[in-house]
């Protein structure tokens, strides 16, 4: 597993135990501002760990696939331009 | 607790399934870019469940203060400009 | 014209400066990454600008609807929701 | 001038002939929740101009320097991931 992984499943385990915590503030009728502003910071984790996995991305898969040849190169260029697409939008 | 929230509540707990199975994915070292693709859709099910619970927020706290007076209804129009905030910026 | 449509016409002239700015940026070829930082800046601006006006328009005319009465209140709560969630998602 | 920046030049003229249309709406003090909505429309143009560039930029100048040698393809990586994030986050 490359480093970015690592990186992304700490913080995706942080984010599990955050939403935990979360569903029981649902079930206690917790306040709602509240509620939707632990959410918001679950959201902020879960992009901090895909920025983890696209950076990894970048340097291992779609670098070798540069140094491959243009074709490979293209090929994973377009696939990350459209998950990162998708992200943004 | 009200119908926001019991929406939310079953959008949460598929996500928090759903984030399981990303963790797993990253345990087995699948493939980058499916695991930032299921980040995504965990992503768009807990934006979701924000929503129901801000709609839910307006239909009852805040029209609530709204009814009682205008300071009152000033200050909870002032919390939820500054959390729609923070989601959009 | 309402104070928030007031700040947010100030907010889209600067926008809309930082937009001449940007053509040009790109018709003399400047680098990619300065050019993306404008950009985002720009979006920034009209961010913020939007948030303006849904703040009025929460203290104008949703509030006026919600005295009004419940189905007038709904009807504009429903509305603001549908934008607010294009927004987030 | 390379071709994700022509697709650029153009989806930004169009966006700012958008923005002038709002200042007018405005200025008209038209309905706050149509004002939203074109805003949301010029902020998806520019996210898709900003797509335009990001993707030429990693076809040429990022793949020129993965080809360069790793600290280049480094420095470019570092580079293009910081602006991702800033536009994720």
């Amino acid at each position: 597993m490359n480093e970015g992984k690592l990186k992304a499943i700490n913080k995706l385990k942080t984010a599990r135990g955050q939403m935990d915590g979360i569903i029981r503030m649902l079930e206690d009728d917790r306040y709602c501002v509240d509620i939707s502003t632990q959410i918001l910071s679950v959201i902020g984790l879960l992009k901090k760990a895909n920025i983890d996995i696209l950076n990894s991305h970048l340097r291992s898969c779609v670098a070798s696939a540069i140094l491959e040849g243009e074709e490979q190169g293209q090929e994973k260029i377009d696939e990350i331009i459209n998950i990162i697409d998708k992200y943004i939008k």
